[in-house]
C-alpha cells in the first residue's frame, strides 16, 4: 500500500462547531444554521450526480444554500456578510487527533485528500487546520461529486497508482463502500460527535472494511505509522 | 498576491547531478546521459504543444526519450533497468537552498509546483526532495505543457486567484515571459550551474521581472518572508 487518501469534512475537520461559531459570531443560531447548511448539501451533489447541472465548485454550491437556509430560518444577513459565512467551510477546525496522526501517517504513505472540496477550499483549509497533504486530489480533477467512482478512481490514478495501492479513510459508511466498489481498501475512523450529540448514523462500520479506528493516531498505531 | 508558483526542474532541483549520478551507477556516462535526455525534452514538448500528440505524463516522454539517447550513444542497457532509471526524475535532490527558502515562503503565500511534471512526479519529487508544496499544480491539471498559457491560467484559477494574485518564480527566461503574458506577477531565480559548468543561457533576467534573486533564501528576504 503506497497512499492513503482522506474524507476530510467530518472525517479530518469538525465543520459543525467551526461554522456553528463563524455563524453565531455574526449573530446568526449557529448550530441550527450548521446542520441546515449541512442538510441541503447531499440533495445538492445528487444535482450534479444525476447530470441535471454542470459541476461546480462547492463554494458556490455553498452560497446558493445559505441564501435557501436564512429564507427557511426566516433570518436576515447582508450579501457581503453571506459572501464571508461561505468561506467559513475554508476555515474548519481539525478534531485534536488529526495533525498528529497525519504527520505520523505521510512518513510511511502519500497522504490526500479525496474530498468533495475544490483545490482553493482544500488549499485554504490544510493551511488554516495544519494538514501536511502531499498534493490535493478528490472532487476537482475529476469535475465530479464522490460517491461518483470517477473520483475514487482519477485521485488513485493521478498518483500513478492501481486502486489495491490505496485507501480511503473515512468517518461515513456510504463512501467507504462507494471506494471498495472501486477496488480501493478502506479504513473506517469513528467521528460520533459530527453531527453533534444526538448523531445515530456512522457510529461504527456497516461493512466489511479493512481497519477500523477511533482516530487518526490509533490509526497511525494500527498502520505501524 | 497570494500565491507563488514554482518551477522545478532546474530552478528547485538539480536534475543534472542527480540524473548523472544514478546513470553513472548503472555504469553510464552521467552527466553525457542527462544533457542528452534533458535536450530531447523541448522537441518532446513541442509535439503535445503543437498537438501532433495527445498530451501524456512526463515519464512516458522520458522512457521514450532515454531509448534514443542510448541509441544515439550507443549505450546497452536492459529494459527493467530502463524502466528504473526514469524513475530517476522522481528523486532528485533539490539545491541547498530550495528547502530553507519554500519553508519560509510557505509561512505568507501558497507555494506550489507549476511544473511540466505530472502529479505522480511532482509528490514523489517533493518527498524526496522535502519541498513542502500546498497542492500540486500545473501541467497535468491543465492537459498542456507550459509555455502555453493555459498551464498557468489553471493553476492560478484552481487557487480561485486571479493572474495578478500569484507569481511565477523560474530560473528560465522563456517561462517567465509567458506567464507575464498571462497577467503573472514574475521572479528570476539564477541557477547558472542548471546545465553544468559552460552555461551561457538564463544567467541573469532578460525581461523585466518584478523580483531578482540568486537564489529562494535571498527570494524569500526579498519578500519579508
Amino acid at each position: 500500500m503506497r497512499a492513503l487518501l482522506f474524507d476530510v469534512f467530518g472525517t479530518c475537520v469538525d465543520w459543525r462547531t467551526s461554522v456553528a461559531r463563524e455563524a453565531a459570531a455574526l449573530g446568526l443560531p449557529g448550530e441550527q444554521v450548521a446542520d441546515a447548511w449541512r442538510a441541503r448539501y447531499q440533495p445538492q451533489l445528487e444535482t450534479v450526480r444525476r447530470g441535471e447541472r454542470e459541476w461546480v465548485v462547492l463554494d458556490v454550491l455553498h452560497r446558493e444554500a445559505l441564501d435557501d437556509v436564512l429564507a427557511e430560518l426566516g433570518l436576515e444577513l447582508p450579501d457581503a456578510a453571506r459572501d464571508a459565512l461561505t468561506l467559513a467551510w475554508h476555515r474548519l477546525d481539525p478534531w485534536p487527533d488529526v495533525v498528529e496522526g497525519l504527520t505520523r501517517l505521510k512518513r510511511r504513505f502519500i497522504v490526500a485528500p479525496c474530498s468533495n472540496g475544490h483545490i482553493a477550499q482544500s488549499v485554504n483549509l490544510a493551511r488554516h487546520a495544519g494538514l501536511p497533504w502531499d498534493a490535493i486530489l478528490g472532487a476537482e480533477i475529476a469535475r465530479a461529486y464522490k460517491p461518483d467512482p470517477r473520483v475514487y478512481l482519477a485521485s488513485v490514478a493521478a498518483l500513478g497508482l492501481e486502486p489495491g495501492e490505496a485507501m480511503m479513510v473515512d468517518a461515513h459508511n456510504g463512501d467507504l463502500v462507494a471506494a471498495a466498489e472501486c477496488g480501493l481498501r478502506t479504513a473506517f475512523v469513528a467521528r460520533p460527535r459530527e453531527h453533534g450529540p444526538g448523531q445515530r448514523s456512522d457510529l461504527r462500520a456497516d461493512a466489511p472494511v479493512d481497519v477500523e479506528a477511533d482516530d487518526l493516531v490509533a490509526f497511525a498505531a494500527a498502520l505501524g505509522a
